[in-house]
C-alpha cells in the first residue's frame, strides 16, 4: 500500500477526483494548504538573499508568495499508484510553473473503522 | 515509531483525544480536511461514470459529495499503535459509512524542538 | 528522499520558511493545524484523568487546550534533511514549551506534474 499526496491548483480539484474513478480509486480526502516550489521563485530574489540583500529577503518571506494550494490524499494499493499518478498528470498538467508535485509514501498499515478491516481490505 | 492518521467525524474528536490519554497518548496534532470513502458512493452513479453518463459524473464531481471530516495525527512508539488503533476504534465505530479510516505510516525520526531531543525521547 | 513535517508556533512560519531557503530549501506547502504536545498538558490533569476525575477529563478534553498551530511540509533529499531540521530548530527554539516537533518520513518517490520528472529531480 502507498500514501499518495497530490498538491494541484484548487480549481483541479473537482476534475482531479472526477479523473480518479476512472482508477478505481473513489476513496479519499483533501484539505487546504499554502505552497511554493522552485518554480514560483525568481532566481535573482534567491540570490539576492543569498547575498544577504533584505529587500530580496523580505520579497521572498512576503505571505503572499505561497500560493493557495489543494492536497489530495488517497490510500491505494501498490498496483493502483501508476494509473493515479498518471491521471493526476494528465489533468493537471498545464506546463506552467504551479502544477503540482505528486508524492508516493509507503504505508504500513490502513484500518477501517466501521469493519474493523486491515490492510487492502480497508481499502478496497 | 508509527505516525498514526486517522480520519474521524468531526463531532468525535473530542471524545477521540480524550480516550487517547488512556493509553498515555497526548500529543498529537489535527486538521480539518474534506473525505470521502467508497461507503458514500452509491454505485449505480459509479457504474454510470463508467458508462460515461455525464448525469452521473457531475453528481460524482460534486463538491458536496465530499464530506467535512477531522484528520487526527500523531507519531507514536511502535508499542502503542495497536491501543491508539483499538481505542480509535472504540469510539468511532457506530456500524455506519463514515466512521473513518486509519492509516499507519513508518517514521524515519522525530526531533523535540525544544530540547533537540531526537527518536523516542521526541515523542515520549 | 525524505518527507519534513514541521509543527511549529504560527508567528514563526515566515522566519522559517525565510531561514529554510539557507538550505537550498524553497519549496514546500504548510496548513493550519491545531496540536498539543506533552508539555501542554499539567501533568496533575493527567494524573486525575486516569484516576478517573470526570473534572481532570474535561479540562484535558477540552476544545480550547488544543492550539492553534502551522504545519509545514516539505520533501528533500536525504543530504538535505540535517540542515533543514537544524534551521527549524535554530529559528524556533524559544526553550518553552510549545516550540514544536519535527517529523522525518520515507518517501518512496516524487513527481513534478509540469514535467513527468520523477525522484530526486522532480524535487530539485
Amino acid at each position: 500500500m502507498k500514501e499518495i499526496i497530490a498538491i494541484v491548483r484548487i480549481n483541479m480539484m473537482n476534475q482531479t477526483k472526477q479523473a480518479l474513478t476512472d482508477c478505481g480509486l473513489d476513496a479519499f480526502f483533501a484539505h487546504e494548504a499554502q505552497g511554493r516550489g522552485k518554480g514560483f521563485v525568481n532566481p535573482m530574489i534567491l540570490e539576492g538573499v543569498e547575498q544577504g540583500y533584505e529587500e530580496a529577503a523580505a520579497i521572498l518571506g512576503e505571505k503572499g508568495k505561497l500560493y493557495p494550494k489543494r492536497v489530495l490524499t488517497a490510500v491505494v494499493d501498490d498496483g493502483m499508484v501508476k494509473c493515479a499518478v498518471d491521471t493526476i498528470i494528465n489533468v493537471n498538467k498545464t506546463g506552467k510553473p504551479g502544477d503540482g508535485k505528486i508524492f508516493v509514501l509507503p504505508i504500513s498499515d490502513a484500518i477501517r473503522v466501521r469493519t474493523g478491516e486491515t490492510g487492502q481490505k480497508a481499502i478496497s
